[in-house]
């Protein structure tokens, strides 16, 4: 590999990416924290794709047909607010790059999309980014699929990614690139930062595979530019190249080197991710002929990367024509479009929702969220959304629409394989398209563990993802604790910003996808909690309850003398339970309490109305561990748990026989009453 | 693919072959649950391995020496039960098959590992198994690399798994065979059962890549066998090759039919999950001329697995003939070989573990972890373990000890890559493989989100893993909330059986670590939660403290008016709060509880003696979420938490911004006391 050499005079393009560089550098250093070597590595491509290909209007970042950028090494994210400051975004100033990661800055440590606008999704943790590329070509590809006339294109931008050999190691990155060669995501473009340094030091010492010929096996096109450090043109036609070709997304490998320019940590994982320090930041200034003290970036190039405004302003103008001509060719499609991304709700919606009385027949209340799906399918056409490989245990397919696949892209069903992760991301992609989608993604609650680092970053990045988990307890069954949750909804309902509903019965099920739909327009995630097996319907049980969280199902006349809080299949336990101790002569009431998270956003009068502190003999009821339930229950309460692995019997026998009965309920409440 | 055709004579191996069949099919149907498909499609390529190739004896499954054979697609379990029945295994009677599935049977609905003698690791969650391969094949080349001599090998075997489309979809398996393939680890050896059907159909509706190609890119030696149905002869002569290729793994890709046999169903997602039923069984035993009742087995077949039984006691007699001769010839490494496999630690070994005083300079508990593990370095040769490329960040390194590299397996340091997920899997699997090894891996606390599925299973499984998991808080700093836990302490607390610990100085650190070497060697998993900022050395922290999860740091004369809770760096605000507090005149008591489930291990009076009923008022001061804490601090008691995401900003700031002050804690404290 070569070694950087100074050229003695600059060509504007140089110029310009070394301000890209220093920028970087000279952040980092103020900082004293962060990762110069990528921006330094990767400028050069970062600075050919953003100069020549990117369509974006900086004066309006979120204007809808733009094209689409993703740092999956999110690490190096001095390279992005560099593109944005030096592309003219407002997000991004001098001032904010001087203040990178510090308290309350608009640069934080790794890219957020709630944060700073110009970025599309939240990365760091390593393959994120790819994978929620995937799903925004994928968002793409759909509205595409959906809006374009032969005579007019709408919905027609690139995703661009850069990622390094940390993305690429990631389990994530591989599912989600495989599913993205199965479905042949043309527009799907990705550079890879090849630079042979991670934190370890070389990529000899853990990563020696051959990238290239693990994508061409997924089925991507690959390309490779072999002098990524000063070839731009080699660069330019490669992306060129890559657009060329429509029925595969392209992966180019960019060989560079790791913090190109500083002559004695270039190559090194020294310059990865740590300042240079003083005096390698002065031999790094001389090594480029940057005679520019920190934060000061020659006039010519910033003039030159601020001709993005004049671009931006111009493509964004040609599409609001071409958007007018289709609205007065296309009336209704146009209205529908407009819908989608002004992410309104049509009026009346969730009218479709059904409810229930206790006549009608029990069933799994994964039955229920089949039901819900496919009724709000009729009037929400911008759902959209599948299961890994479990979609007739999930329960998550909307008949009579085809599937989301290659030449079939305007179909709601996609198929993700046994890829949770990777659907994790791809839906988080979806929902921050900013197209109005609402995307799911469906699994057995259980494997939340798979996809956990996707769901915490729909909750941070306020990804608007619903989860659909089914099988979501013991009850689950033969299949045995592999396979049965019994920690997993309080691992969940940890995480901030994250709503976890479990429903006990039809209604509460359609309450529950009232709010994860509301949700989703409100950019938050919420994760549904289904069983496996058949629930009855509940007398009392209401959506309107199910929006706050908790509430009271059962009650007595006067002040309780024992309050039972059950959630999802184990309420009706609590149902019955109240009967029997009523008819002992106890004053019982039942909360059915769906959602922790919901009842805690009520006012503290409605809190106290469903859970009066004066009744501090409580039992809670759920077939999952007691963790986190003492703040309900109290310490003169108990609870009706499992705090140990489950086991494989048929699921009743697991019910029975962990004390999930009648009985045990009973036998629990008489303890507490005393 | 050709259609199962009958063939009218049947040799004795094809009636073997129909044996792990349709007991396969008989017990799944007996059990109205399971999976028949694999087992009837993969039965013809198990059979030739455990006839020609897998060197176990069924009357000693523990013997060292054994081949190690991983189903990873546990779902298949049958296959594996009929294995073990028919070639004579105590643990699997003909009467725990017809208990498939049942409450407290020895035949559950995944292989367990801690149920079956026979099962080397616990299957179901897609990809685990052929990752913890990974590992089992590296703990053999580790021990074979230390102990072995030019004219003694006593460590020798190969490690096999079957593993379907499902695992091959999971980025987890992608993850681990890059790695082994990184590795070169010649004696692992991959059937893959390419049958084209996963739950939701055909894999062409997920999974079109050319996973053969994939492999080769991973660096492994790649076969095909076209006929996995009936070449019995392809399948023997592929893993003949395989076992002679030595710097790489292998994978053999087997294509066969799912559900093979079954005239209506083989070959559709219908044989995949579920039982054929009464009319396809007969019509299946009719098709391959099975005319023998549900659980019979032609006696000619059993005797023939049954020579299993000689091979295997034979093979161990051989086995333990060159161990006594490798005794004799090697005493001292004999000595130390045997004392690995009684997995005994030596005596006095944690008495290297250091202990400090308030004099001592107070650094980051990741520090005192580096410390610890390179003490126990010295006594506990059988360490072995590194991070997911974070080294340098979590201080794992055993110095002067080298790399696990091909060639250099007897070095203890494992770069792991940027492959957390896998990381789990294979140092399970390093914890399984019964030879005594204390394998640890590590990464950003943060990150546990990537493995969780795999430290579940350490839980379950009984793998004596240890996770050392760093920059364990929002102290984590400038990288922001992407990288800095919130939750996840208290998400992981909520796993059955796996003992968290969050030391607060270098004296519990020490702590942590006795105990986490001695759960190992008991497999039991511990995760170890060390912060990345510096900490101070408290007066009255100790060992012995730790081991009992909570104890008393900081007491006053008498019943204290408030007990301040704290764990990990917030112990010392609480120890400072406390101080001011006592010169006010309160009586104050503090308790470090770096571990919620070694306190719960306590007996009641332990308990009592710290935590008094008769003292309400109470404190937890923990830089995580209050999820749980109200177990402890109870309803008149206050958490001093963070239950939002964090920010970008030096740790400190972060510290401050978020409450972590001793000014916090006392407002807090005072607002308790009223």
């Amino acid at each position: 590999m070569a070694v950087a050499t100074q050229t003695p005079t600059k060509t504007l393009e140089e110029i310009c990416i070394n301000s890209i560089r220093f920028l970087a550098v000279d952040a980092v250093e103020k900082a004293k924290s962060g990762h110069p070597g990528l921006p330094m590595g990767a400028a050069p491509m970062a600075f050919v794709l953003w100069d020549k290909f990117m369509r974006v209007n900086p004066k309006n970042p979120k204007w809808f047909n733009r094209d689409r950028f993703v740092l999956s090494a999110g690490h190096g994210c001095m390279l992005q607010y560099a593109l944005l400051y030096l592309s003219g975004f407002d997000s991004v100033t001098i001032e904010d790059i001087k203040q990178f990661r510090q308290w309350g800055s608009r640069t934080p440590g790794h890219p957020e999309n709630f944060v700073t606008a110009g970025i599309e999704v939240t990365t760091g943790p390593l393959g994120q980014g790819i994978a929620n590329a995937v799903g925004l070509a994928m968002a793409e590809a759909h509205l595409a699929a959906k809006f374009n006339k032969p005579d007019a294109k709408i919905v027609d931008h690139y995703t661009y990614v850069i990622l390094g050999d940390g993305c690429n190691m990631e389990g994530v990155s591989g599912e989600a690139c495989s599913f993205a060669g199965h479905l042949g995501l043309g527009k799907l473009i990705a550079l890879y930062d090849d630079n042979h340094i991670s934190i370890d030091g070389s990529t000899d010492v853990a990563f020696t595979e051959d990238v290239s010929k693990r994508f061409e096996a997924y089925g991507w096109h690959v390309l490779h530019v072999e002098d990524g450090n000063t070839d731009l043109e080699g660069i330019a036609k490669a992306i060129e190249e890559a657009k060329s070709v429509t029925d595969k997304p392209s992966m180019i490998k960019v060989t560079t080197l790791i913090g190109y320019g500083s002559p004695n940590k270039q190559n090194t994982a020294g310059v990865h991710g740590a300042a240079l320090g003083g005096d390698e930041v002065a031999l790094t200034r001389q090594n480029l002929g940057w005679e520019h003290e920190p934060f000061v970036i020659p006039q010519d190039a910033l003039d030159h990367m601020q001709k993005a405004i004049e671009r931006g302003a111009k493509a964004e103008s040609e599409w609001n024509k071409a958007l007018s001509d289709y609205k007065s060719k296309y009336a209704s499609e146009a209205a529908e479009f407009e819908r989608y991304v002004s992410g309104k709700l049509p009026d009346g919606w969730e009218k479709v929702l059904p409810t229930y009385t206790p006549e009608d027949k029990g069933v799994a209340t994964r039955k229920h969220s089949e039901t819900c799906l496919n009724k709000l399918a009729t009037v929400l056409p911008e759902l959209i959304g599948g299961s890994a490989d479990l979609t007739h245990s999930n329960l998550t397919e909307i008949k009579g629409k085809g599937d989301f696949q290659k030449g079939h892209y305007e179909n709601p069903n996609v198929h993700y394989g046994v890829r949770e992760h990777g659907m994790g991301a791809i839906v988080n992609g979806m929902a921050l398209h900013g197209s109005g989608l609402i995307p799911y993604g469906a699994t057995f609650l259980i494997f939340t563990d798979y996809m956990r680092a996707a769901i915490r970053l729909s909750a941070l990045s306020e990804a608007g993802s619903i989860w659909v988990m089914t099988h979501d307890s013991i009850g689950q069954g033969e299949d045995g604790p592999t396979h049965q949750p019994v920690e997993t909804i309080a691992s969940l309902r940890a995480i901030p910003e994250l709503t976890v509903i479990r429903p006990a019965d039809g209604t509460e099920t359609s309450g529950a996808y009232k709010v994860a739909i509301e949700k989703s327009k409100a950019n938050a995630p919420t994760l549904l909690a289904f069983t496996r097996q058949n629930v009855p319907n509940l007398a009392g049980s209401s959506i309107e309850g199910v929006t706050k969280g908790a509430y009271t199902i059962v009650d007595s006349q006067g002040t309780p003398d024992i309050i039972l809080i059950g959630t999802g299949s184990e309420v009706s336990l609590c149902v019955t339970a109240a009967e029997k101790l009523t008819s002992e002569g106890k004053k019982v009431r039942v909360v059915s309490m769906p959602s922790w998270e919901l009842f805690e956003a009520q006012d503290a009068a409605y809190k106290e109305s469903v859970l009066p502190k004066a009744v501090t003999k409580r039992v809670s009821v759920e077939a999952g561990v007691s963790f986190g339930w003492h703040k309900y229950v109290g310490t003169e309460g108990a609870t009706v748990s499992i705090d140990t692995f489950g086991a494989s019997a048929p699921g009743p026998v697991c019910m029975e026989k962990f004390g999930f009965t009648v009985d045990n309920v009973l036998a629990t409440a008489k303890k507490v009453l005393g």
